[in-house]
């Protein structure tokens, strides 16, 4: 055919060419049916979703209750803008985007807020320096700046398009711009869509109602069964100590926290414990540790809890070897067997020498390290598993597992657990515990504990060593503002004290921490009941502005040939609890820019009014770390003590009050050890603080609730404040 | 089930366990069948290949004539050694590893040449920074050190583990080691096999026998149709210049470049060419070229010819978009529409307006770019295609099928053309098109110059600006001894003589190049006739040692908690024709190692004697770029001229003969310009050099054969060396 018979026919052949393909593609765009499934949740089916997904992996039991006393809405916007359809054994999902929203989410990223713009392959990996969907927690759940969520249930890599592509129908299209001669041209043309690609046959999606960004976060971690609730002693301090310590010397590190006055809760043991490690025995190594249960008992005498490193990868000396090997994957990590975690034979074999040999001696968590990758020694995706599910799908989900597995050992015996993990992902909200990795820039570790708010995980910024005693100290006033401080000295051996010029101002801070342990206890209480995540983005909180700056790019084309324009966001401040306001210093800054939002601010440690809506520099010097507190704000603090309140311990408090506004708080309450509270054993006290005729501060506690568990001893009241 | 019930009847279990596995799994490893397609390559087919793949998308021709010139051999390994299966809709490969194999290839990386060890996923994309699969050219073949090659033919992203994963059931697995105790602990334990997931339910394989690594990159070349044959002025000087220049500025420059003494045979125009760019027009700009016939023509007469910038992303204001437009992608490139070039109407409007308003008026070639990436701009992965090949399977090939239609243009008017393209692909070999990128670091442009040998594509180390004379000249040193000697000004405006200082030093050097054409030129035609790269990795060259040295990590754990070990391996030298070895310098190196390989090696400039399998050291001064001849070589050079010879022009050359073996050398011969070659209408001169009884070096050329173009002048003999 010429190219004139195609210019003449051009209709017709056009006709013909569609029919033909809507015939050999035999696509069609799905109207998918939403179906509420808890109050401000939709779930919706797009073809046929794999057996198993991440919601099952992690067995979650949504908190119906409390989701209900979120404020009711609509679907929230039209159903039929989110588009789907199934083709090649691909799903692909389209959701939709307005000119000014901004996106946050889609896991644990560390270098990066607003993902809108940003195109990633959600992979459950170590974060190898840029944000690029391989992470730690690769969670499928992003959030909007208009107050709605969406997640996407595969436990399978899925690639995201966060407003990237630009389609011909697109109704709100960008302008084609001629780059020859217009200065504006612009490398990445709005977009007005998320566009997923799910590399199979079908997918559950589920959509998560505002009408704020944070009821949407609060949804999603109310449907996974809310947060977790760390014993209190969780809250306290950890040291990690030396790979190959003994019990001797771990004991006398500990004897040393306590005659230095250093508060210590926890000390986690590194692979040494074991009698062998990568691949694991997971069995007490009986030159180092000859009698593990007299040691364990020794060391909870001292008020210290043991965390013990594993990784779960299995020895041919471990006595479980042989056992476990027929429920193992094709292929081995560090030569060790890998149980399919899926499959109860495995589990009952895996966690019954967890069980048997350590936490039936009194061992209180573990550190489950290198779940998460990286591709070099984890299984590659050909590798099979006997219970079936494929590679991708256990790299995807078993940190969930083995949080999940581990967590049943210790509510087997009502005792709780607050432990480490290198993976996780959607699901695993409810599961007590934090994650860190092996990366070490204090400015990423803060952004990632920023975003660990926006996806129901937690993160630690722990501190290793130092270049010098400042960043030691700045890194030590961000570990106290975190889900757990921890100092993780396995292959160091630094201890707090470590650089002298710091060793006071260290202590200072543990003490601080300590003090708290009341305010980070409800927030966590507030995690578990209510979804509200303890440490999380400015963008959740009411009255910042979430807009994203583009700074235009450089007109230096040899070096940035698009002309890319840069994004300006706020990534090293965030909220601590329900009142603090967090802004760290990182080593070498003699100042730092901090954006408060709307209402009324005021200094943490001296209650001076610090500004409203605005943006104030600060130069604090080295002690201090930037902190902030909402007006009206009530913060419990009990005595500086070196190890946390015992069960049914009372501790005195002090509420402080900040601010002019009148303050009420709620201050939970239970025996901070076992799961009773799942059973109703739980208080929250309500607290107010009003100014009486005369214009004094005068506050309140109600009474304890009859056959609860009451740890508050005396009261004393605050008011901290200059206004 | 208790444990103690699990522990009784085990076997019974396990035997369940596995029975219900084999049912719900239904896999089993699929034997393959091996059939012979080409002396000595097999293809083997893995479940149902798609309809679409690499070679299909290329339309290759295999050369079966030149490959049975190639010693004869059986299939490299026990066929059995390569095991597949198909599951889950994707299609798992396992071949052998043994362990002192080394692994070459998988594409255009640019930091590694070594690549066993390493996780790739194979992704058309531009070179992020780092090796791991997303490149230009992701070409899905490897050569092993033993002597042989594997393809896998898919248009798909493949995930590769070259050597990663260790199995259960291997029969050659690595012993366990305890990290606790073993300073030998190795983080990466040795893998026996190369492992790939393609993510589609069958495809292609094919083997390609040695019996040497290079032959098995021979075969593949000439499987794949042999390597492009470059037009003459190809292989001379091209400078592209400023974006927006006019017509007459264009002129000018040509005419300077001749006033200084400056070779050039082409010139590249960049978007500003076009009415409109990013997204392009296609039509000339009526302001900076009115006359655009008339300027082609100028510009020929000047011995100049043109090269033109483009992107295939349709602006509205071209005239081919309205009959264009059914036959594009869902979505757009910079608000252009995108071709499907596999459907012809397509092809026809889109290539028919190249043809039309370009190649017509005398164009030479395009440089075609952004059919790479990067994700942020190209089409996602969710776009779809009329012709129904999906967006995956597009970005593979989109590069490919530029390449192949753009190349066929040319082919109808019986002119070559010698172009620039930013992606490729397997199938590729025989487009005359060489890859460059916006990356600019000296060293890793080497690496990719290395790299490229391995998978039948061309690569140029372009130079653009430098920040000081020496880094100018060091880069000029490499681009006069690549495929494609270009200075990219189209941001910077810089000229060879921008530098002062070593402006002259540049001329040589350009000069230098000129003066090598018939050396070039028959390596290239040994890349299209025998497969042979005319860039290339010492590893593929006899007599060099082809291993890898591991160097232990560093103790310290905090920065490298593994201990990972570092590689060492030769990426900073390559072979370029027959018989050079360039080992270049970059800025601030005083001097280099060169590792030269077993028989005796001698100075390019002086012929004297340099070594012998041995590890030299040189400082040459900023001047030369070491370059060593091996012992018998007869490199042709002609006059320095300031443009190529034109078709029929009898140019003088000078055989100049190395060290102390006899010389036997083919000399290429044709119009060099036309596709007759294809039709016979070539020849290869046979050129000696023998010592006489006098113990004279004399010199020997067969006759030009009748009726075969023959553009050999007058002939001199020099024999270059002090042995």
């Amino acid at each position: 055919m010429s190219y004139d018979f195609y210019r003449k026919h051009d209709k017709l052949l056009t006709l013909f060419l569609l029919l033909f393909l809507l015939f050999i593609n035999g696509v069609k765009a799905q109207t998918i049916s939403w179906k509420q499934v808890a109050p401000g949740v939709w779930k919706g089916i797009v073809g046929k979703p794999e057996a198993y997904d991440l919601l099952k992996a992690a067995g979650i039991s949504p908190n119906i209750k409390a989701m209900n006393t979120i404020a009711k809405t609509d679907f929230p916007f039209k159903e039929n803008r989110i588009a789907a359809k199934v083709r090649d054994n691909r799903t692909f999902l389209r959701f939709p985007l307005d000119k000014q929203e901004q996106l946050y989410g889609f896991g644990l990223n560390f270098q990066t807020v607003n993902q809108r713009g940003r195109i990633l392959q959600l992979h459950v990996d170590h974060f190898g320096g840029s944000d690029n969907g391989r992470t730690h927690a690769p969670v499928p759940f992003y959030v909007s700046s208009t107050g709605y969520g969406v997640f996407v249930n595969t436990a399978r890599y899925i690639t995201v398009y966060a407003g990237t592509g630009v389609r011909k129908d697109s109704k709100d299209a960008p302008e084609e711009q001629d780059r020859n001669t217009n200065p504006d041209w612009n490398a990445q043309p709005y977009s007005d869509a998320v566009e997923i690609v799910v590399p199979t046959g079908g997918v559950e999606v589920y959509v998560f109602a505002g009408p704020t960004t944070m009821d949407a976060v609060r949804r999603f971690n109310l449907f996974n069964g809310g947060g977790c609730l760390p014993p209190r002693w969780g809250l306290g301090f950890t040291q990690r100590v030396k790979s190959l310590y003994t019990d001797e010397e771990v004991k006398k590190e500990a004897d040393e926290f306590t005659a230095k006055g250093y508060p210590l809760d926890f000390i986690g043991l590194e692979p040494g414990w074991q009698s062998k490690s990568y691949p694991c025995s997971f069995v007490w190594d009986s030159t180092r540790f000859p009698q593990p249960a007299k040691f364990v008992s020794e060391m909870l005498q001292r008020k210290i809890r043991l965390n013990l490193w594993i990784n779960p990868y299995v020895s041919k000396y471990s006595p479980i070897y042989k056992d476990l090997l027929p429920y193992t994957a094709s292929h081995k990590v560090w030569n060790g067997i890998i149980p399919d975690l899926t499959l109860s034979a495995a589990r009952k074999l895996f966690f019954g020498q967890l069980d048997n040999a350590q936490v039936k001696l009194g061992v209180s968590g573990y550190k489950i390290d290198e779940v998460d990758g990286y591709d070099n020694w984890l299984w590659p995706d050909a590798a099979t598993f006997p219970g079936g599910i494929s590679a991708e799908q256990m790299r995807q989900t078993f940190a969930v597992l083995c949080q999940k597995y581990s967590t049943e050992i210790f509510h087997q015996q009502n005792k709780r657990t607050y432990g480490l993990v290198r993976g996780s992902n959607a699901g695993a909200v409810s599961f007590p515990y934090v994650i860190y990795n092996d990366y070490y820039k204090h400015e990423d570790f803060i952004t990632a504990l920023i975003n660990s708010g926006f996806c129901g995980v937690l993160w630690t910024p722990e501190v290793r060593a130092s270049a010098t005693s400042e960043e030691w100290l700045r890194r030590m006033q961000t570990v106290v503002f975190s889900p757990m401080a921890m100092i993780n000295a396995w292959a160091s051996g630094t201890k707090p004290w470590s650089y002298p010029e710091v060793a006071e101002k260290v202590k200072e801070l543990a003490s601080l921490r300590m003090q708290m342990m009341p305010y980070w206890y409800t927030a966590f209480a507030r995690y578990h009941f209510e979804g509200v995540p303890p440490f999380r983005s400015m963008n959740l909180e009411d009255g910042f502005a979430q807009t994203s700056a583009s700074v235009k790019g450089n007109n230096n084309l040899e070096e940035n040939p698009y002309a890319l324009a840069t994004k300006k966001e706020i990534k090293d401040q965030y909220m601590a609890g329900d009142y603090l306001l967090v802004a760290p210093l990182f080593a070498g800054d003699g100042g730092r820019r901090v954006v408060l939002p709307r209402g009324k601010w005021f200094d943490f440690y001296t209650g001076t009014y610090a500004g409203n809506g605005e943006v104030i520099t600060v130069s604090p010097g080295y002690d201090k770390i930037p902190v902030y507190v909402k007006d009206g704000a009530i913060i419990p603090m009990q005595p500086p003590m070196l190890h946390a309140p015992k069960p049914g311990e009372k501790v005195d408090i002090e509420f402080r009050h900040y601010g002019e506004k009148e303050g009420i708080y709620k201050l939970y309450d239970d025996d901070g050890e076992s799961f009773d509270y799942e059973k109703g054993s739980y208080s929250w006290r309500m607290v107010t603080m009003k100014r009486n005729s005369k214009g004094e501060w005068i506050g309140t506690i109600s009474e304890a609730e009859k056959n609860k568990p009451n740890t508050v001893g005396s009261v004393r009241w605050k008011h901290i404040g200059d206004k």
